[in-house]
């Protein structure tokens, strides 16, 4: 018997969680859910998924533009086991009370504050903490990248402290009324900044510091990151090369920047969704007793992976190791 | 008997020329070149394509990498019928001499001058020109959504006058050197602009005059069209609507910039390729005896469709109607 | 005697007419308002101005952060004959019923609607309409380029259709939260733009088409005009010559780019304000009885010469003539 | 009597100088030079500089311009004490035999290697050791943020390790052809970065490590910064209070990115040169032993005044104290 799953909110991420859900095969997408038919609702309708309306008032809108929806949100949760919430940030949080009058499951993304779930989750960092929950926070972008980058550095090397610089795309590339159209922005000014003690939600005994800026880009956030460890360059370069999440790329292949990250992407697969960290193997060193790395981070693709296994921690459907290994097969993330 | 086709530069164009061309029963890719062996070219080996040397001194380079090559182009020119030249601007004119040694067939891109070729092609402006020719020049992206979409109003409207804008992106989405990053470009400040005499290759009964700007993007060019003509504006939409290779979008559905319509292109195709004018619906106007409109081309991918039926053309493999449906179902291009 | 002047709303407008209004010898600023004690209120009392706050609630955010007010909006209308309105789009709308109460004559800017006041302005295309006048407003920094552009040919040639397609900045360099980031927007998508409507209101007997898009920089708007008319090239160079308000630039000189004409802004003026509409002169011909010009406008300061101009007509100053020469040799605008 | 002072190459780096030195009572402006006869030269010549011909073969183009040159470099080199080099990166190393052989002293930008100067120069960081010097190479704009930025520090603190990520605008303002439109860019991928080894060049006991980023923006570079050390957070904060060469800011001010800076720069100074490091007030905070911050380097102007000191360093006209002060005054540039 397959999870029978919900998503609320079919933009950026959901459409990506959806998707991934679909291609595994112990859970099934029940219905998504929309609050505008535009679009990315007809599309969602052309690929087969029932449609609900997030908004229940807004239904006649849905009509009007004649896009078929099946019911309201309430509806829907009455036939799912859990409710992966994609919705914009802070209103995950004011879904939950229906989530938990509906009596179902529900996994919130990172722009909702910790608080909102038993648990926030990152697959390498600490699925197990997950297994059996009822309320799951899947970690940032940002935090997912991080704690990936860490699990695997830690599982090899004496983690003492970790510092990281992240220069962050300021919108996603289909938003087109907000920006920093030439400009940087530190974002926050005051520092450290507040994403160390996200991460920290996943990795509790991580030393960590960081600091974060906004640029005039869409495609991928940029990590600097430093850590001063007692480990060997060659056993942590190992251990990323092994770790299907992490991508190694090289500069003398000739990328260069995320312009050309994203053009390889084109290739691989459908909106270009890159679900792993993607790491300079040039920018690799041990300096003074410390690493450097820099690695881009697709915001739009990295958790989603995470969600799949979020789901499977939450039903104990399979533990860590296989749990990683089928949502990475199912997504082409492999060696 | 398939036509065997050389795309000879595996870029942004050759590389969709090359897959395009791979999914048409009359013809098939015999093998493709680089200049470097970057990771465009390590993808090109890993999708099963025969990889040749397009600057015949490099080959070391390749060896170096250890990225497999069959040869050099020389090699490839003995092994085909024709040779799609998709080098970047002014180097097909220079690669001509070559082709003409080895007795095959050319197509080069609109980066070229027309004199290069016997003819300069756009599938519904002028096919049949190109029937039989051994050098077709395949008109420019621009020129190419400029020639479309005249062509279907012609079809059903008295043409008197066409007044063109283009607002181009100065850069395509993988090119991290150049640019213009904060500005607006007149190119060419000398008015009217070079472009109406390249649409006039095609069509060459056709009144027009062009102007041209650069702008910071990446994505998509837009061109701004009014058109002086006796013809109604509901047999204009419905030829439009009629006609595979336009694409009508809404600003209703949220298509409210080409930001938009490439988050649509990432759901429908690889590479998020579109291979047809996009026409805003709600742009199409007639206003005191003259058509208003507003398209958005995509630079990377429009011109895929046409070097598909130029090969047709030049082998007379097909009459326009069947080749251009032939072209249409194996991409996609549908209504 | 001096016209008595308050500025409300010291921002990218208001701060640049509250400037040059003091540069006049018949005119004086009595005070400005600003919404928030930012950096741009405390350089409004470290140069000099009396500052006010606009919303008299607001006046305690003014004193913790220990910026000297004078008192509010409702204090300052007191002491003017006339206040120029530089709020947000549609907030002036909502102000004029204090003006009313309190008096004194108002100017408001071009991103109120047409009906807020008595008149439309443009100094070089309808001076006399504003003279005696309560309330006017000076149209916005588009249709001020358009204007003045369309006056200039008409006093030397028979203009007959003129067809503008104007590419704006998206955002004006400071904004930091709003934009378009990677991306073409046309603005409005339904055509003809209402941007012509507007220039009827200084020009009515024109007749006039336009198309708007929005582009990623933050520099200068710029317009590609056509204009079928009667005319000699030869003589509308020589008006276009002889008007202060236009600025005739070359490519030749280097000036390739809205990038170019900044940076040549940058060693005239502070702030870098150009106060002309900048045309490229190689782009100006005549092609089958039609004048082609491309023209870049400095969003920011183009309306501050106008916004003068207009205190003098509703105060009967100065005839249109004399009124221009004052303000041109107060601003540095000449030939 | 005064130091007579050639500026060869009056672009970015060099008008800025040429304008600094007139502005000083110990030096003068003898003559500029530039390559090509554009809006920048004209410019020069209205603005009363002498010009001559860097390339003298180029003579030619300026009298085809009408741009009125006194002789070339070779004619400027014989009526100065010292010529400040501010060609493009690479040139200036070209030029130094021209200087030898002309008997004069030399000023290079931070463009060119160390090795080309005798010392590498910051005013805070090492004015004394440019004392009666020859050749001097004033570091570059990111160089001189971190050098002064620390030297301030250094001079309240014991300062053990000083980690720094540099986010850079990618082209200057002017600029419009290169750049990088969409993306970031690691700058150098290979880690650390050689601009900790350029700090070393005029600060070189400070333990320093380094990376950069390009991204797509023009007003300015971001600075961000840890320092290990033993010191209080009140005593580094009212050095920095104490310091001309350092601007603090608030981000309560409404100071929220670089492109707020360069709003209000461009109320204060011509061509918004902003000579100072621009740091955030609330950015600073010491964590865990380590200082952060924040600093914005305005990359046209910061080195202006630093060469204005290398001259008197050259020429032992003033001691380190004096000349700073001397500089300042004349700049605008105070507490």
């Amino acid at each position: 018997m397959k999870v029978k799953v919900a998503v609320n909110g079919y933009g950026t991420i959901g459409k990506r969680v959806a998707d991934a859900v679909n291609l595994q095969k112990d859970m099934e997408v029940v219905g998504v859910t929309k609050t505008k038919p535009d679009f990315e609702a007809k599309l969602a309708v052309k690929k087969g998924y029932k449609l609900y309306v997030a908004i229940p008032e807004r239904i006649e809108l849905f009509e009007k533009a004649e896009v078929k929806v099946e019911g309201t949100i309430d509806d829907l949760l009455e036939k799912v086991d859990v409710v992966v919430d994609c919705s914009p940030n802070k209103v995950g949080a004011e879904n939950k009370p229906k989530y938990e009058k509906a009596g179902v499951k529900a996994i919130f993304q990172g722009g909702e504050k910790s608080h909102v779930a038993e648990v926030s989750f990152n697959a390498l960092a600490n699925y197990d903490d997950a297994r059996g929950k009822n309320f799951v926070r899947v970690v940032s972008c940002n935090t997912t990248g991080l704690a990936r980058f860490i699990s695997v550095v830690k599982s090899v090397a004496d983690v003492k402290k970790v510092r990281a610089t992240m220069i962050r795309r300021v919108v996603d590339p289909k938003e087109d009324k907000k920006g920093l159209v030439n400009g940087i922005m530190p974002d926050p000014v005051r520092l450290p900044s507040h994403h160390a003690e996200d991460v920290k939600t996943v990795l509790p005994d991580v030393n960590i510091v960081t600091t974060a800026f906004k640029v005039p880009t869409t495609l991928m956030h940029v990590h600097g990151i430093s850590i001063e460890l007692d480990g060997k360059l060659e056993d942590i370069v190992a251990a990323l090369e092994d770790e299907p999440r992490i991508m190694l790329i090289s500069e003398e292949d000739g990328f260069t920047s995320t312009a050309k990250i994203i053009e390889y992407a084109r290739e691989l697969r459908m909106r270009y969704d890159i679900f792993e960290n993607v790491v300079w193997r040039e920018s690799l060193a041990i300096h003074e007793g410390e690493l450097f790395a820099v690695q881009a981070i697709h915001q739009e693709a990295i958790v989603v992976p995470e969600n799949v296994d979020a789901i499977r921690a939450m039903f104990e459907l399979a533990d860590k190791e296989e749990s990683m290994k089928l949502t990475n097969e199912s997504l082409g993330i492999k060696k």
